[in-house]
């Protein structure tokens, strides 16, 4: 990808300072023109509206799991996959310049982020929680406030842009948490190292039709990364079943086992094709 | 199962009034004994605590997906699924007696109810959606505080138990909304009529290993009815798969199917053979 030269203007959810916005860091260098979007929905809209070039969604946190209504978005977006980065989450305890951790009454954040510093909490009894929409927003807030009894957890990222105070780090209970992100461009043209192959299929009911599905690439000896199941809209208890196979399109073997697979699923469609993210160096 | 005739005490999730306590009633009788408990933590460990003989836990919506905490849970607990129910989730705009749709300009609710009533909001743009832990107990906060202007979504059991005045039904933006739920029981003791079977795997990773587990079921054309991936906590990408299957233990063919996955997984946990909810009748 040419994308990290022309600093390419990326949609990300959140505020400034939100994990998202480290990945894209991450991912397209720090030169990159960062669009925040308030919303999930308004995220993936925001390409096809003209604000950004490209869009970067979590997809998955190596402790919550999957991130549904992402990839319920990608079904609905005709975005492709471009990309993907995987940053360590890393959670700080945020307060207002010049406050203690002592003086901290209330902890706000998003509730996926309140809850992975459960030991904390059990540490502190005297601390309310309170859930919020996002984690460097509610750094924002408080630093706005003023209140020295109020904290945030977010990123360390958040306490540099606002001003606030790293009061406490890590806070996270497990120190194995890593998020996953991945881009979404407009155009489907092949990137150079793509390795790592995403794609959705909605298969007949009837017994064995998963196992055949996977059968194309397990002939092949193609490893299945993941496999997630999301409802199908109005079909109670149908899904949609989401793979990540690690293949290139450039590959013979998986050419075929996608034609194979086209053969008898109802229908299977190309999310992307794309390098996979590299080891992390935390 | 005898549970109908003894009137067990049975645990749910939420308020008084909560679509889980519907699901105990429907599953239960309307006599059983129920059990509220704030968290999904506090209703998986009612049993062992001996607060009820039973609980009673969400564990998938047909639009909202899998219920996560509820997997993990199953995970960590030592109960057995005994059984399962499906009810229709039908949302009410319930407000203060005497108060009309109107003057209503907040509207409180859990997360996953506000988002299922995105038309209503989007025809109401004078009204604020507030976030909060649960349905009933946003009805219940409502109904004590008496401002005609505030309302909340929940079902309409909760409306008649706090005495709240219906403004609206049914809210949902589709009908085909269901919630199932799974019975959890200490005894793994065999129950009359089971025909679906809940495991839960750990696989070796490697190319082609889930499509070798799911192979001695589709051999036998035993139906794969779900299947569900949850994150292994402190091992990054790597997954339990969740199986449903329509089968049963006193099958011989399941049986076998089970002994030949037991072979070559990395894990096997039986987490139940229990009766399938029957068709329903909403």
């Amino acid at each position: 990808m040419s994308v990290e030269q022309s600093a390419p203007r990326v949609a990300f959810q959140g505020e400034r300072g939100a994990f998202s916005e480290e990945a894209a860091a991450r991912l397209l260098g720090e030169g990159v023109t960062l669009v925040p979007r308030p919303t999930f929905d308004s995220l993936f809209a925001a390409v096809a509206e003209g604000a950004a070039d490209c869009a970067l969604a979590p997809i998955e946190n190596s402790l919550a799991g999957s991130v549904h209504r992402s990839y319920d978005l990608l079904l609905e977006s005709s975005l492709h996959i471009a990309g993907e980065v995987v940053i360590p989450i890393r959670h700080c305890l945020i307060g207002c310049p010049g406050s203690t951790l002592d003086r901290i009454r209330t902890v706000e954040s998003h509730p996926v982020a309140l809850a992975q510093c459960e030991r904390f909490f059990k540490a502190h009894p005297e601390i309310r929680r309170i859930a919020t929409e996002d984690t460097a927003g509610s750094v924002a807030r408080i630093v706005r406030c003023g209140d020295p009894t109020r904290a945030a957890i977010a990123g360390k990222r958040a306490a540099e842009i606002y001003g606030g105070s790293v009061l406490r780090e890590p806070l996270e209970d497990h120190s194995e948490n890593y998020t996953r992100f991945v881009l979404l461009a407009p155009s489907a043209a092949p990137i150079e190292g793509a390795d790592k192959l995403s794609l959705v299929l909605k298969l007949p009911h009837r017994p064995g039709a998963l196992h055949r599905a996977l059968e194309p690439f397990a002939r092949r000896r193609i490893d299945l990364l993941k496999i997630e199941s999301r409802p199908v809209e109005g079909r109670p208890w149908e899904y949609h079943f989401y793979l990540d196979l690690r293949a290139s399109l450039d590959d013979a073997e998986a050419a075929g086992a996608l034609e194979e697979l086209r053969g008898q699923a109802a229908s299977v469609r190309l999310l992307g094709c794309y390098p996979s993210a590299r080891p992390l160096t935390s």
